[in-house]
């Protein structure tokens, strides 16, 4: 005999009807879950955030730093929540931000910035599909002014058309203020193909995703085309520094790097880095982003030169990084306070958050890059271990 | 001047050194961090999970279920806590846990489990790394002794080999009994690799890792080769049923996801789902599981049947699903709890947890992508809003 | 002592100069080359098409059809040669051309145009390499305006930018008229770039090709942003003339495609379909195609559909077909003769021959792919043989 | 009305019944079809090789070399034909295998070698596609000895299994001795399938082929797994050689050896090098290989090294080229002379074609890779030009 999980129709983000569904779940499964039902926050704080509001996740934060970023947005000394459970993350990228920090900072660039929403357009035969395209690209302004009718911060770049059997995939391109977007694309793309579908004769279905966006996948169309933000972090580290504080010299390390690189190619990976997934995932728990992203934000291009001298020029871009300081998570108790901490809560943000991240990640990226080489890498979890 | 984040030499996981850290923080920046320095457990916990603690993240958990699975491991009703700040998700997974249910529950299934380390050995010549490559394969026994030393329960199944240039790539893989392996893996290599380096001449540089591994990556060799837990879903729901409970028709939610499936196929996506990161994700952060490793563990190949009969049989395989219920995060305060919650807290719980979270996919699968069809997808993320 | 190749300083395309060249070829090696050495054509014909040439490759050409193809273009019945030595390669062919015949013929349409070239500039940050590509955005007259400036037939279409590290890769694309265009969009992006490196300070270095072209090679790109001729091939079969003809009843057939679409994407293939590469490249030997570009023609998009009444709606999308009738190889002895068999020698005839190979290559997945499942396919080799 | 393309029921491989087809075609399109016509062997060896024989492409050969390659099997210089019409082509191959020569010759080695067949089983679950794989691991030998009871020359090496769905598929992995073997692992997995269906219960259907071959497509499957042979070509170049010969000095080659790596990563190409399928293509027009298989032959992996003392290290891999010498089109009549002309016609020379292909592909790599960065290009190809 199935039990449902007990709602309150009167007001369900209260600290009762959470605890009614905690009593329910111990009942049915004898968890003690004591320590979920255990947080500092207002529950009416979570609503629009969560449904079945119950309790909450507990995840060590670690602070890093100081992180130095030379970026246009984000200058200056920064120390990093770090949302985590995996042993020597922190220690890892702190000791990358300490390099950083004595080769000059690192310096942060946001090159592109777009959110999608991907509806398709069905018709009767190629032929009519490639019509249809046709006239999409001479309604751009009337689509422009549809889609920006339903949102105050989105604005709508441009819509690519890829073209496949009798279908038009159309990728609405926005710019989403402080906001990551997913959202307002969502609406504001449904508003255009609202008018679409009253403008147009001859479409057979429309739907109003496609797997083009492509959200909460990483994809290759995501690493050419951007989504989110497309950040840049770039550091050159001199030689004789790099060798007194990673313990090895930069030409193994640029050598390792080439060998990662042909590896990540035969691979057919989304990423020639080493674990950029681990910085953002803890800074994305920590400051209240969509987690779930983590699939398309942990996608990277690492690109490095060895100098001459014996310095090394170290990059990363992230070409989908989707970040937010407005909405999602952003506004809840610790994640708020988080993005204060990096003085990116609130208003005209967001590219500062895209560069403090950016710039996290490189630091990670030297760090077990260089860990790897000098053969520490696995010395070091031994040392600092995992909790077991 | 900068100045360091305080440390304690004697024990630097006590709520004092947490404390101490909040303080210096807050100085530096001006944020209040109250939340964050709001938990409900000994700091002594987190030792081996994180560095310079101090304090949590806070993140929402809702429950979904009660969600019928017919696994070899998991088999009844499971409340599903799901950690995010998405709103809309818990209650889009409900749903199709309803539907679910309603159809006899889901099949689970897992069927390949491996985790890897990938070493690069590097020598004068292709000619040389060939030689090595059949050296390797003559002493498998040999190596697997020595990787074995170094670990209780991981056990190395078999070597993999990838040749380029004068590289012979070897991909190790393992089974890690309980928990996700990644760092037994790497001692267990290291281990091994320690032997080869003492046994065969020739070697001119060796690393642990040359990004075959593919780790905290999303990839192609993982979708095919496996990492973690291969986990299948499958549900067969009525025709009738369906229209029902997600008001729309199959056929039309079977036409919806072909265009998916040739989306998917045309943006060079790691899925041609709609957004197994989402459940994945939610539910690794209220488990204790390594978040960043969504960047792998979101791949995910959807197949569907439309029967003549009009009833629509659903499968979504997860080709690399890193989870564990021993070690990493899966001790702490609250996401031990969640483990306890699905009876996957201790020993050989594994299977069963992969089997609710692929179960648990399914259902997000199918409640998204019908009210994709169904265009109530932007219409419900009004109705529940974000956050803002 | 090696000895040189002889050449002609007067005249190396003649009669003599080729006989010479096979004399001392023969004299090196023992081969007789008498095969070789005939043709029937005066070597003067092959002046920029080959250097040292010293004869030819004789490859057999079977005729399959009549093709009956409703295009824009290509409209009626059709003769297809076919250069090959595969053993029931025609055969396959022929029989699907049968069967599209009986089904009302082939409807093809070229959905876009583009061919490219992919500079790059490196710059000394990331930040410089954004204002770049922002001038770049901004001088886009003045850039078509140079690229034209180079040649009669090419048009710059748009000029797509990737940006990551220190560099803006550019994508330039352009039409070309009847000739596949690679040579042209090599000169006409020098003549933009030069006028760019005159135009632009602080660029460090530039590539006239940066592989984003991606010029004799398959890519994710090429499958999304089109290369060549995009061309798309459709045919709605009726379920009875489809089993009385390829013996196996459509649901079959739909049922094997969906397996085949599941394989392609675990595999990451380049192609979800048969064996477009078969077709295109017997047509391109045959008519003078640069052949190499098979690499990239081959990549093909399938999308079928099994409607209720069991008729069965089959197409591919061929997103990089690279085709010319000017230019190349095409005035060549045979080749010439095989593009007038078509009808598709001369001026305004590029999107004729597009649509006639696209018609070709669906006939060929249908005979195949039904093949297969009729299990017809290992038997037809057998019984049809190859040459030993 | 249409009429049919006439055969002959006696014999079909005659120059009368060629001739009548020409002139059918003649007739059916006014095409005058005359070189086609001329063609220097008897149609009867063509049987066997395409049906409807009507008569011959005439691609020109032309001759480059010596090439001197260091192998296993190919020791000495060699002239290697290739039947192309892209003018340069041949230059260009000519110029890199003269700076290869002056460096000492090309490396060449096969390290892998695999020929495919990919079947599939459907089955109720993937718990029972799960257990129908295990019992295929458990009858290996009874599956390869029913596989090899089909065919003289291939050897069944390995079954991997990629399990999705309620499928298994299998990739049946043969050595084929001196033929490509594309055939053979046809029939013989057909073998082996028909003993699987008579001797396990439950499979609902079965395919000879599921798309995971990958036959005449790319795929990253075959770039990670082998198909046909993996190559290796490897040379060393002096820097002063390097720049004497090429106008340009290494270390600029080799930065835009990086980038170029950077662009193939980011476009999702099969191919980091710049145009392998150029020098594949013409020999295999030449040397009677299925000249389709460019789509995977031309895959490649490059990987170099700028020494400190400026040497230039150059490796390409090539993953998945398609070669026999014996069956195909290989015993026809320019094509045999041009495998006479390299030594490789006959038994045992399979892997010596395969090393010199590879030789060649890299002198290639070297020649254009310099004259892009030496700005030659495009002047190279105006030179010489392209026949109009």
């Amino acid at each position: 005999m199935t039990a449902s999980i007990p709602r309150s129709d009167e007001d369900d983000y209260t600290a009762e009807a959470a605890e009614k569904r905690l009593d329910f779940a111990r009942e049915a499964t004898g968890a003690s879950l004591e320590h979920v039902g255990s947080y500092s926050f207002e529950p009416s704080l979570v609503q629009g955030n969560v449904e079945h509001f119950s309790g909450v996740a507990q995840v060590p934060i670690g602070i890093a730093g100081p992180l130095l970023v030379n970026g246009e947005h984000a200058q200056g000394e920064y120390y990093v929540p770090m949302a985590t459970s995996e042993g020597t993350l922190v220690a890892s990228y702190n000791r990358g931000m300490k390099l950083a920090r004595a080769a000059g900072g690192v310096t942060a660039t946001v090159v592109a910035d777009a959110m999608q929403r991907a509806p398709v357009f069905m018709f009767s035969s190629a032929l009519e599909a490639r019509k249809f395209g046709e006239w999409v690209r001479d309604h751009f302004d009337d689509l422009k002014r549809e889609a920006e009718s339903s949102t105050s911060s989105g604005s709508l770049s441009d819509i690519e058309q890829y073209a496949a059997s009798r279908f038009t995939y159309l990728r609405f391109n926005y710019t989403s203020g402080d906001a990551s977007g997913q959202n307002m694309t969502g609406k504001a793309t449904l508003a255009a193909c609202d008018w679409i579908n009253a403008n147009y004769q001859g479409i057979e279905h429309f739907y109003l995703e496609s797997n083009l966006a492509t959200d909460k996948k990483t994809s290759q169309v995501n690493v050419l085309r951007t989504r989110g933000k497309r950040v840049v972090a770039e550091l050159t580290i001199p030689g004789d520094l790099f060798e007194r504080e990673m313990h090895v010299p930069t030409d193994l390390v640029y050598r390792a790097r080439q060998i990662s690189n042909l590896g990540s190619f035969m691979a057919g990976a989304n990423n020639n880095g080493s674990h950029s997934a681990n910085g953002i995932t803890a800074m994305f728990i920590a400051t209240g982003q969509d987690v779930a992203t983590v699939a398309e934000s942990s996608a990277a291009v690492v690109y490095a030169e060895l100098r001459p001298n014996g310095d090394y020029y170290y990059s990363i871009t992230l070409p989908s990084l989707i970040v937010g300081t407005y909405g999602g998570g952003t506004a809840l108790a610790t994640q708020r306070e988080c993005l204060e901490l990096l003085g990116c809560f609130g208003a005209g943000k967001v590219r500062k958050l895209a560069e403090i991240i950016a710039a996290t990640v490189l630091c990670g990226e030297i760090s077990l890059g260089s860990a790897i080489v000098a053969e520490e890498w696995v010395a070091a979890h031994d040392l600092l271990g995992r909790n077991r």
